[in-house]
C-alpha cells in the first residue's frame, strides 16, 4: 500500500501534517500509542491490520521524528515505539476527531469511551480555542494571510 | 480510487470520524470548502485532484451530511456544496493539524499563512483544551473507560 494522494505541491501546514499521518491507518497507530503500546505485535493483534502496512507506518512515523525506537532487548533483538514530543504534540488532532465522532456519529450517551480530565475531575471533552485570549473561534473570527514565499510541502519535506 | 482501509470494526469515535474525513483529498475538500469554494470546477483548479475522485469525494461529504447540495442554476443544472452546521464542526481537525504542521513541519516564522483572530486582534493559533475547566491536558491528565456495549463503526453509520 503505498502513498494514495501526493500533497507535495501544496503550500499548507493541513496538507503537510496529512502527508505525516494521512495514510490509513497511522491515526490509529498513533492512537494506540497514547494508549501506551509499543511493540509491532501488540498493534497488529489490536488493530488486524497487515504485517506490511503496520511496518511501513512505523517506518515512516520513525522517519518524520513522531516515534522513536528503543531497543528493549538484544538476544533476541527486540525493538519498541515510543512516541516523541513532536508525536505527543499530535493529541489534538486525535482529541478534535474523537470530539467530532462523539458528537456527530455516535451521539450523546452513546460515545464508547468516556474520559475523565483528572486535573479538575469533570468528563472529558477537548474544545479548540484561540491560543491566545482563550475564546472558541468559527471560521468567520478568522483573517488569513499568504505567505507568497512560502515552501512547498515537498520542498519543506526535503528539508527536514 | 476505493476505501484505503476499513475502520467498521472499530468502537472508536476517533475511527468512525475517520471514516467520514480520512479519504485522501477529503480534508483538503473540506478546507477549500471552509474558504468559500462551493464549486466543482474551483476545487478542481485549485486542487488539481482527479475528477472522478472529486466526485466522490462530493458525493460521500453530502451523504454524510457534511456539505448540503443546493441547485443555483437549472438552464444548465448547476450545483454547488455548502457546509453543513456538522461540516463545519470539522474547524478543529483542521486548526489541530493546522497548529501542527507550523509548529512541527514549517516552523515558527516559516508558515505558510498567518491567521489573525478577529475577536481579539491577535495572531491566531488553536489550542486544544478541556472543554469544562478550560486547560491545556496531555494524555496522562486523562482516565478513560470501555462502554463494552458501544456499537462497531460499521454499525453505527449503517443507522445515521
Amino acid at each position: 500500500m503505498g502513498r494514495t494522494a501526493d500533497y507535495s505541491n501544496e503550500r499548507c501546514s493541513v496538507a503537510a501534517t496529512l502527508e505525516l499521518v494521512g495514510d490509513p491507518w497511522t491515526m490509529l497507530i498513533v492512537r494506540e500509542a497514547f494508549l501506551g503500546v509499543t511493540r509491532f505485535e501488540q498493534w497488529q493483534s489490536k488493530l488486524g491490520v497487515a504485517r506490511n502496512v503496520l511496518a511501513a507506518r512505523l517506518k515512516s512515523l520513525t522517519e518524520h521524528g513522531l516515534l522513536s525506537r528503543e531497543v528493549y532487548s538484544t538476544r533476541p533483538m527486540r525493538q519498541e515505539y515510543v512516541l516523541t514530543a513532536k508525536g505527543r504534540d499530535l493529541l489534538p488532532i486525535l482529541t478534535a476527531m474523537l470530539a467530532f465522532g462523539d458528537k456527530h456519529i455516535y451521539g450523546p450517551g452513546h460515545e464508547p469511551h468516556h474520559y475523565t480530565h483528572l486535573d479538575c475531575g469533570q468528563p472529558f471533552q477537548a474544545q479548540s480555542v484561540c491560543g491566545c485570549c482563550g475564546k472558541p473561534f468559527k471560521m468567520r473570527d478568522l483573517r488569513r494571510e499568504t505567505d507568497p514565499d512560502a515552501a512547498t510541502v515537498g520542498e519543506v519535506l526535503e528539508k527536514a
